[in-house]
């Protein structure tokens, strides 16, 4: 059995044989409002992973650096270790969720150009939002760290942002991580995207009908949330795990059916 | 009588006849919690007038282009009629009060360099912080604005710490407001400091005690706030005005002494 390093929300972070690799694997817990909402939804865990490590391959293409190295199983991948920095950069492309009531902006509105967003990761402090200043003064990042992560971050975006467009989907919003490896905070680092890309950290819409295919199917009760996470997955061509295929649920997977 | 053009919560704005000039007078009203709490206290508005022309004053001498224009009587001053911009500058020197909360920073830690902040000035949100892409994506300034009213609040804050600081007072925060006159927003417009300088707005600390000398005495309940604000006026040579000397408090204006 490997070691547990860390048990977050929704994922396990496991030691491997390596010291410079851990295992990142994916839970079926579901949690919204800062944990205070949770589920298990059997299968949930094999598509976010399913999800994250399509994203990661697909971002690692266009030399955006990431913390995947490959898939180990249905709901587990290899990953650098980093050193996570304690921000969660949030991109919004267009306004929904705790912005629209924070400054009162219309939902739906698009940022042009998107918005970038900084949080505290701090469940103690709820999360408070933070301006580049305070991540200094917080001592988080340094300059030059934070401005390979704001580029980092924009660059996913518009990747990510083209590609789901493709595909029938509108990236609303989405919540990055990073980390560092090697000798650190300075210039002796390198930031990688760390963490995980899957419906659980993107707002993702249907294109056309503006349907929630992402977490707030659970954090706001509209549905089926292994139903949607299934749409996204078959939207983006994934063959799903046997575990992820919706047994029980009254739906097939239909991996291998583009659009 | 001249027409009201404004009522603040310790302030009210009033016409003349030229609609370039407003005047500002001083109430004697004092509120915190975004109004929740509130008091009158006979003679404040005087002292907190004449804080806030000397201050202004001292500010123009250094190039900073404010609002004021002359004193009009003991709580009143002639005034550029500006454009207010929705935000509240803050300039930290020390942290104390919201952010120690929000963020988790021991009460007392240095910020150097001093931290900017930046609130959206709405009621109705809380006066929500903003980084500068939101105020981008709020409209609320463009960047050739923001980098002057940045600019400005970091040079009004470091001489009037300075000023303070000769004065046996540490200047812990303050919060700033700015207008626009002329064409704006845009290139045309021209960025002045603007609302008041004063207790009621700056915490200002015994430089040995560290005893508040400031709105933190009705905020916390700790004690006389007129005799805090007559203590200001002292030290900075002001020569009190008879409503703002302390009659019926038991304390005698001693203005013209200095330190």
């Amino acid at each position: 059995m490997d070691q547990l390093l860390y048990q977050g929300k929704a994922k396990q972070l496991l030691a491997t044989p390596d010291p410079a690799t851990i295992i990142v694997r994916f839970t079926d817990t579901v949690t919204a409002g800062n944990g205070k909402k949770r589920a298990t939804i059997p299968g949930k865990g094999a598509l976010a992973a399913q999800i994250s490590m399509r994203l990661f391959e697909l971002l690692s293409t266009q030399n955006i650096p990431t913390h995947y190295i490959r898939q180990l199983d249905e709901q587990s991948f290899l990953a650098h270790k980093v050193q996570i920095i304690p921000l969660e950069v949030v991109v919004r492309h267009y306004a929904t969720g705790s912005i629209t009531k924070r400054l009162g902006i219309p939902k739906g509105r698009a940022f042009q150009p998107p918005l970038v967003e900084f949080f505290y990761k701090s469940d103690e402090l709820g999360d408070p939002p933070l301006c580049e200043a305070h991540i200094y003064a917080l001592g988080l990042a340094t300059p030059h760290e934070l401005a390979q992560i704001v580029s980092l971050a924009q660059r996913a975006a518009a990747i990510l942002s083209d590609y789901v467009a493709q595909r029938d989907l509108k990236l609303v919003d989405m919540k990055f991580e990073f980390g560092r490896v090697g000798e650190g905070p300075g210039e002796g680092s390198r930031i990688l995207l760390a963490d995980e890309i899957s419906p659980d950290t993107m707002r993702l819409w249907d294109a056309r009908t503006d349907e929630s295919l992402d977490k707030d199917v659970f954090r706001e009760d509209k549905g089926d949330l292994l139903r949607a996470y299934q749409e996204v997955a078959r939207r983006l061509n994934l063959t799903l795990p046997l575990s992820a295929s919706g047994e029980g649920t009254g739906e097939v997977g239909t991996g291998e059916v583009g659009l």
